[in-house]
């Protein structure tokens, strides 16, 4: 039974209209689109038309007459319409790793003499497994700083820090960073910032040039819907475009690819952080998954997915103490991204058995079971029916029934 | 009018049926396939079925239900057995540029000690253009040496040689390698061997087994007909893995990615070389497309590919003179993968005639037409027809018509 509360709240939602762009399967309420989008509806008919036509008819010609040459550079517009960046700052392109991998090597090399990099120990690991390869490969005595808690971040800010590396939305607990503050922070004591935006691009405003990021990174297959290991992208400030170079200089970086040259010159532009070839089917179905943005209001996005979560937090409120679930996410609306999290014991087993029932969240190790608000295709009804089926599976202790085993979901 | 010859010839293709397996548009001779290979018709299909249903339905869950999360290995071991290569051996991911960036970077520090990379002048740009930023990156006084002709590899081989990086097949001469017998020089000097297999996986049977190669990596676009932009692969002797580590050390190449562990651990096997995410459309129409090869003998694909490549140089051979056509190609089939190409005066408009005639191939700057011979859907009479409107292109000089605009076609 959905209250008289939810359906006047979906009633007056500015957004409704979106939950048909998107396929959704029935009996399903999807909280996992933090983890990967939904599919939009327009997609699968674009990528048969890419197979079809630009692939099996125009051959070769599709590099031109298709322009797939520049996918990356015309899907990356579109996203840096969502991040507050202007044209010719954000390329879509590889994975979300390896962009990183670009971004902290070319922001070390713009900070050259000092030697930390600092993050959070909480940090998505991939991220941190980056920041390891790349002090490795320099080798020049670069290290990894974590601190445990947003508040220490500042104090980590001494003068041998190179670069502060932080994911705006942390993908466990959904705590959100002030990204303008944390950078004008970091840049008075002269250390450039990194932000992975894996949680937040398609979830929230997010405004990069205000908060004068120097770098960012983020996913293309969470709130943007790309589809799964759709091309990530990535974002560099005009004022560190052409002076430094990144070391995966594929020809695709290089300022006349089909010159065929020996020598890499690298482009002075934002296409110096392309590599090799681009995907692109991924591309397309991004580019594609990209085109439901056009419409959208981002600050009636934000406002909806605060309120999303705060529906489905004070629904849990009423028994999470009497089964122990605590709440990881702030309770404080400003300080979360779009996502509301528990730690829990038998957190696993207990959303399995949520997915039996077709509320689908996730699981991260050890305890965490974490669910995602995406404003574009939930409902206050959707958010409603998921609390009444957690608590009936905690009642019941029907996740009983579900034995460990271990998910290889993709944050 | 197609000769008796050939149709003789066609008539008793051992590889004839497999023409049926790939969708090519009519009135087209496509002699491109070494740039992007034509569509297997099952593709199409297969990629709508997982934006549809694996995507679309089941959501997050494929990763494990439709076993999304080993497409690299999966993928790894289909191309594994046509470049002779153990299971366990090769993993598709990323693009070629990365995969190089990779296994060089892995060679750079099996060898350390040793400060030169050798390859060609010649090679393709993008893998020297990565040699160049893996040497920057690490800044230990690496240098790139290049040569300027094969016979010049086995002097350049000093002690002080770490890595001999080389293209089997070379991209506008089609000129290849003896890779045994080079790989057998470089290791009595104690240098490291990387092959690009970018033109021969697919070409021609390989055998980086009893070639005792070091490393490989390729593409998947190409003779693998994967689709544009498909992921890459690359392999690595058993003998190198587990020991060392390479520096794009994503979550993907941790031994226990979804333990979400802060610290790098990295596989001790192949996995080792995965960084972020699989792009799974990309994965999954290079998956589809290598069902093809479960029928294919190699050997016989060899043979009707150095058939072809001859049919058409025997055929050119008449008016290459008058016309100053100049074959680049090695006349000696045992030295050439399967593409045949010549320099001439007004390359580019040449082939632009020819392609707007339905002769599809490319060029190649500064003065390279480069026709590929693709044996799994190619016949004998598409190249007497190719050869007879190559003529007819030359002798009315139709070329003339087509002015000089830069190509984005993509080797």
């Amino acid at each position: 039974m959905t209250s008289t509360k939810a359906i006047l709240a979906d009633q007056s939602d500015p957004l409704r209209s979106f939950r048909d762009r998107f396929e959704l399967p029935d009996n399903v309420i999807y909280l996992d689109g933090n983890s990967l989008g939904a599919l939009p509806k327009t997609v699968r008919q674009r990528v048969a038309k890419t197979i079809s036509e630009e692939w099996g008819e125009q051959l070769i010609r599709s590099w031109n007459t298709a322009d797939w040459v520049h996918l990356p550079q015309r899907v990356g517009n579109k996203i840096a319409g969502l991040i507050g960046a202007p044209a010719g700052t954000v390329v879509a392109a590889d994975s979300t790793s390896i962009n990183l991998f670009k971004v902290l090597s070319a922001a070390l090399g713009l900070n050259a003499g000092r030697s930390k990099i600092v993050s959070e120990r909480e940090n998505f690991p991939t991220d941190l497994y980056i920041a390891e390869g790349v002090a490795k490969q320099i080798g020049k005595g670069h290290r990894l700083v974590l601190v445990d808690k947003p508040a220490d971040i500042a104090d980590a800010l001494d003068d041998d820090v190179a670069v502060l590396m932080l994911t705006h939305v942390n993908y466990r607990t959904g705590y959100r960073h002030d990204m303008a503050a944390i950078t004008q922070a970091a840049h008075d004591k002269g250390v450039l910032v990194v932000w992975d935006l894996a949680h937040s691009a398609g979830a929230m405003p997010v405004d990069l040039t205000s908060a004068n990021a120097d770098f960012a990174i983020g996913c293309g297959y969470k709130y943007l819907n790309g589809g799964p290991g759709a091309p990530a992208f990535l974002y560099v400030n005009p004022a560190h475009q052409g002076e430094f170079n990144q070391p995966l200089s594929g020809w695709f970086g290089h300022r006349a690819p089909f010159n065929f040259e020996t020598v890499y010159a690298p482009s002075r532009n934002i296409e110096q952080y392309l590599c090799g070839t681009p995907q692109v089917l991924g591309m397309i179905a991004l580019d594609e998954a990209l085109s439901v943005w056009n419409d959208v209001d981002m600050e009636a996005l934000r406002m909806k997915s605060t309120a999303l979560c705060d529906t489905f937090i004070e629904g849990v409120e009423e028994f999470a103490a009497e089964y122990h679930l605590k709440l990881v996410t702030p309770r404080d609306a400003d300080k979360r991204g779009s996502q509301v999290s528990y730690s829990c014991e038998n957190g696993y087993a207990i959303m399995q058995a949520l997915i039996a029932r077709g509320v689908i969240g996730d699981f991260r190790a050890p305890d965490i079971i974490r669910f995602g608000f995406t404003p574009l295709y939930l409902s206050f009804a959707d958010v409603e029916n998921a609390v009444s089926i957690l608590k009936e599976v905690l009642v019941t202790r029907s996740w009983d029934a579900h034995e460990y085993r271990v998910l290889g979901a993709v944050t």
